[in-house]
């Protein structure tokens, strides 16, 4: 049995009686009842994912995964490929949106090149996972061969193998690559069979007439690919991206260590359906930060059967939205452990 | 000219210009323009609050002011009214949900009693300011006399420049008091004629007949104190409480200072309303924080113009939900001060 085929194994359902046992702490707190609302269902998932009903303050990390898209040759973008390379020594001199969101939120960053077109040389800061300078135009042929795709997933494993070693049990996930809007949403479109038209957005800026090329890019590959009627892992390899399937193997080896994975924009949460697909149970451990302004982002969310804790309109990606989300995390693990109870205050409780 | 009067007088307009230079630094970072969305909306909006295009990171309080009322005597909450005074101490000893949530935005907290019905004894960690041991009972009379909504105002306006004096530059409001979700209710249907059965809400967590007796209580004050068009110092006076106008005049003060405001929850909303009533210009200076579970808050951040920066059916007050966004304005101030432009990062720009 191979890593992937283990971790699947490996995935359990999560631990509800902790998480009960984590609402009663939180109900004896001097608060009326449940009125912390969603940051009480937080300390809960933690709690249930991780099967201790007192969690202790995460540790955390950002794992950012670049690569490059042949499919971006079709000019499905705003910006020219090799602001996919640009970017990944951006994210390793730490000047991104990321960086500074990452180290605002206490977490440590993690930057994968999974196959980004760049210079051969190791970059400091970077860890390379390279599968291959970028997929292949997956309007002609399949954007990578299906071993590729589980070495991507397996190398997504072993990061956080890497992590959990260093006492990291919290995962924030986000991305960078130049037209993986246009991979997501076929992606997405062939793992929910939705029209492309409910799924598709402007990406980093796209104006009209891109949108219509975009759209007609990614119908032209599911004709190409159909019937989509395939296994996860070959809807994968067809038309994903490397860091998709990273991020996809990052929930994966997440779920099967009881890590809670917080999701980012549209693309992190296709990378943690494909993840669902292929185990289920996975959809249990992931948190979503935020709704994006792609509209396909809220139709993924739906599908993992999870909600957004916040839309602040935001498009970026890089894991912005996810990092911006760990405070919040932060705060309902605090609450558990911080708040006087009715009994140690001396303050009377209504009773329900 | 009274203290108010001069505040009043003191309230100008924002400074768009500095808006707008905001926004230009920020369309030079590294991300496709405005991919950050609300983000950069909150950037903008203390630099227009400041006068200033690249505002410091925030030095932050959470001010807190609790008061009891006289209306509690109509049983309107699912609490008995001495947990005004409990809580108050729980929020001197550190234990309530505010205190756990000030000290993980790194905000001093500011613990005021308005006019609590407690000992007279002064107690440690709580600035008093105490009006009178709460309100009348205002289906009977009027709440409090127009020169005791004065002196609540002129309190909170104080506060505010000992505040700015030791330097703090960001101000989360939050209040608690057992009945002033009764009191705001009643405050904000006069302020805007909206019927009180869009505006109730189960404060606490009060039962369907609680619920139907604290509709008939608000119904029965308004008729009292009808016709109301009044001046809003007079419905304030009549229907407010001293947290509320305290906090009201904690929003007159920051806005005469150019400090900006970040609200709570329905209550605190409220405050921020009579302000605006009394300076529509204050209402400039506001940071939504959260739509609390109170259908009555949703009304209240539109008639101040504003839109919430997240859900997350929370219903505690306090100043929860306040603090909860003092790390996303942080961020926004970060993003700001250390994010790489296109040019010092070497990458290519969209050009849009």
């Amino acid at each position: 049995m191979n890593l992937l085929a283990k971790t699947r194994a490996a995935i359990t359902d999560v631990n509800q009686g902790a998480a009960a046992a984590t609402q009663r702490l939180l109900d004896a707190k001097t608060k009326p009842r449940r009125s912390l609302g969603r940051l009480e269902d937080i300390a809960c998932q933690l709690a249930a994912i991780q099967g201790i009903p007192n969690p202790p303050m995460p540790t955390k990390a950002v794992v950012v995964m670049a690569a490059d898209h042949g499919v971006a040759e079709e000019g499905v973008s705003a910006f020219p490929p090799e602001v996919t390379w640009q970017m990944l020594l951006n994210f390793a001199g730490g000047g991104a949106a990321i960086n500074v969101l990452a180290r605002h939120a206490d977490a440590r960053m993690v930057v994968v090149d999974m196959g980004v077109n760049g210079p051969a040389e190791a970059v400091p800061g970077v860890m390379s996972c390279r599968i291959a300078l970028g997929t292949r135009n997956f309007t002609k042929e399949p954007a990578m061969t299906l071993a590729q795709a589980t070495e991507a997933l397996e190398r997504g494993i072993a990061i956080v193998d890497e992590l959990a070693a260093s006492r990291v049990d919290l995962i924030a996930i986000g991305e960078m690559g130049i037209g993986n809007t246009t991979a997501a949403t076929a992606l997405v479109a062939a793992l929910t069979g939705l029209p492309v038209e409910k799924l598709v957005g402007r990406g980093t800026g796209i104006d009209d007439v891109t949108l219509q090329r975009k759209i007609a890019v990614i119908k032209r590959a599911l004709a190409l690919h159909s019937p989509i009627d395939k296994s996860p892992e070959e809807i994968l390899a067809r038309l994903g991206g490397f860091e998709i399937a990273g991020l996809a193997g990052v929930v994966l080896g997440s779920a099967a260590r009881g890590i809670p994975v917080v999701l980012d924009g549209f693309i992190a949460g296709a990378a943690a359906l494909v993840a669902a697909r292929l185990q289920p149970l996975a959809a249990k451990y992931v948190i979503a930060s935020h709704e994006s302004v792609e509209i396909g982002h809220k139709v993924v969310l739906e599908a993992l059967g999870t909600r957004p804790l916040f839309k602040l309109d935001m498009r970026l990606g890089e894991g912005s939205g996810a990092a911006l989300a760990l405070p919040l995390i932060d705060a309902a693990v605090r609450i558990l452990h911080e708040m006087a109870t009715f009994d140690s205050a001396g303050v009377s409780d209504s009773g329900k």
